[in-house]
Order: structure tokens, then sequence, then C-alpha cells
């Protein structure tokens, strides 16, 4: 991405996220966010609101990327288990196309006003249930063997979320091969089956 | 833990890795732990040289007990399989045990100076490497089955790093029994055995 290309709102954009995925989002001012973008903080403002609101719009975008990939996956007429790989495969895929934002969606929803702070929770909840749902018909298919759709949940959720810590976009694997081995692993374990 | 029984330079430790975590070391200042203990900042200074020494303190503090838990069941003359499902156990307590440290030590080393910052990452390999052996060594006994020790090494850490975000104290299963569960997914995987 070339920053002469991009609006000053999308540079700012693209700088907020970065300083609160660096610094957190208490440890950013809209000074610091000017400064790393070249202009006064004043001028800021003319761009963006609040801080409160850039982190409430920087989340919910973030939320409307993984709505936006798994939802036309969990709505196909497919077999269960191709549907959950397709699944662990896109949220891989939200994860390492940006990094940063996927940090910041991770860690920072935590500053969000209590208002919105429930509003976010509401809809990360409504996500992780398109996991959960798939798991839970897995499991009635006799397909899955879990006794607890819930941990089985957050075992993949952890699995993935986690990405963003190491993955490097120049790595030895790309996106869909990391998420094609993720679901491998989350589907058959470490262990060697014997039979 | 009853706050009056603690010593000062105990009681500025434990709100140290609870503000580092909520606000981030950058969102942190020397006031901040200050005032959140109760005395005025100069006074801090008597218990701690810096916010510097003190973040050096506390990431070390949770590789200590890393290293603890773990160095003792790889050194261990047991099966590798067993042994693996210890140390994730081990690991799983650890962190459960102080859900602020496990975050600290998770995300805001990467405010520590550039020289400390590269000891830590050494000392984190090191860690990191048990896991890698032991994996190494079940695929060497045709035990575990995958093509990439380092990445499976990944699936394994990230799956379990994650907990912190959302084990609860209170909650339905017990830091042992979460380990157990966590290490029969990363073992078995969520697919039933067909045969």
């Amino acid at each position: 991405m070339v920053l002469v290309d991009e609006s000053r709102k999308e540079q700012i954009w693209r700088v907020a996220v970065r300083l609160f995925r660096e610094r957190g989002f208490p440890g950013t001012s809209v000074r610091d966010i000017a400064e790393a973008v070249g202009i006064q903080g004043g001028s800021l403002y003319a761009h963006v609101s609040s801080k409160d609101d850039l982190l409430w719009d920087i989340v919910n975008h973030s939320a409307d990327r993984f709505f936006e990939k798994l939802t036309p996956i969990m709505e196909q007429d497919q077999d269960v288990m191709p549907r959950f790989r397709q699944a662990i495969i896109a949220h891989v895929d939200v994860i390492t196309s940006d990094l940063d934002a996927a940090a910041v969606y991770s860690t920072e929803w935590r500053h969000l006003s209590p208002e919105r702070r429930e509003a976010f929770a509401a809809r990360r909840d409504e996500y992780e249930a398109m996991f959960r749902n798939v798991i839970r018909e897995g499991m009635e298919q006799r397909l899955i063997a879990t006794s607890d759709e819930g941990f089985a949940t957050l075992f993949v959720l952890s699995a993935l979320n986690w990405v963003y810590q190491w993955f490097k976009p120049d790595g030895r694997l790309t996106a869909e091969e990391l998420g094609k081995l993720m679901a491998e692993y989350i589907f058959d374990g470490l262990r060697r089956r014997t039979s």
C-alpha cells in the first residue's frame, strides 16, 4: 500500500490501527496519531471525531470483515466438515490480511465505553456462535467427538486468534496454506492414527 | 489475597501487573501505579527503580514460572506422549494461576529495551524449544503425525496461550481439567475417529 495513494482519512486510520496495536489504546494520544501522520493535532479532528470513535470504527470494521467472510460460508448448502474447514481458512484469512487490525480487535475493545463494549461483545458472541453451531451440527451428525461444544469452540478460536502474534506475511506458508494446516490440526490433532 | 498482608513491594508488583495488562505498558505511568497503590509517586521509587525495570522483573518472573514447571517434566524418564500431555497441563496451569501476568508476559515484552527484548526472546525460544523437542521425539517414534514440527509447536502454543483471554477461575472447569481437555483436543482433534 503506497501512502500517497491513500486519502488522508485512510492514512489516519492505518496509523491509528498500528499505534493502538503497538502502544495500546490508553497509551496512544490523538497527538501521537497526528504526529505519526505528519499533521497538527487540531487538523486530525477534521477527519475523526474522537479517539473513542476511531477505536469504535476500527473494531467494527474488523467485525464486518469477519462476518462478510464467514456468513456466506455458513449459509452454503454443503456438508458440515467442509463448511467448518472453510470457516477456519476464512477466519485465518481475515486475521492474516491485517495483523494490526486483528490485534486491536482482539485486545483493545476493552477500552470502549460500557455501552459500546456491550454492543461489541454481542456481535462477537454472534460471530462465535457460527463456529459453535457448526460444531454442534458436526456432533449431531456424529462427525465431531467432543462432550463440550463451548470449550471446543474456545479451543478452535484460541488456536486461530493467536496467529496474529506470529504470522509472517513473507514467511514459509501463505495465509491459505496456514488456514488449511490449522484445519488439519484442529480436525485430526497431532497424534498419529494407529488404525 | 488480602492486600494488608502483602508487603508494599508485592502490592506495587501486583498493581503494576494489573495496570500493564489493562492499559498496556506505554499507557501506564509510575504515577498511575502509585495512585492505585495509594502512595505518592516519589515513594514508589523506594521500592522500584523504574517502570522499565518493573516490566523486566515481571516478564522474567513469568518466564521463571514457566521454566520451573516445564523443566522437571521434560527431564522425566517417561514416554513421550504422557510427557507432552503433562507439559500442556503445566503450561495451562502457569497461565491460569496468574492471568494478568500471563497477559503481560505475552504482549508487553515488546516494550522492553532492545537488549532486554533480545534476551527475553532468547529465553522464550528456549522455552518453546522444549515443546518443539517433545513434538520431534513423538514424530521420530511415529506417534505424532505432522510434516512440520515448527508449525505444530506454534499450533499448540497458540491454542494454550489464548487461554488467558477467556479463562474464568470460578468457571465450569478447573485449570487442571482445562489442561487435560486441551491436551485431548491437541492430540486427537475434534473429528470423530471412524475406525
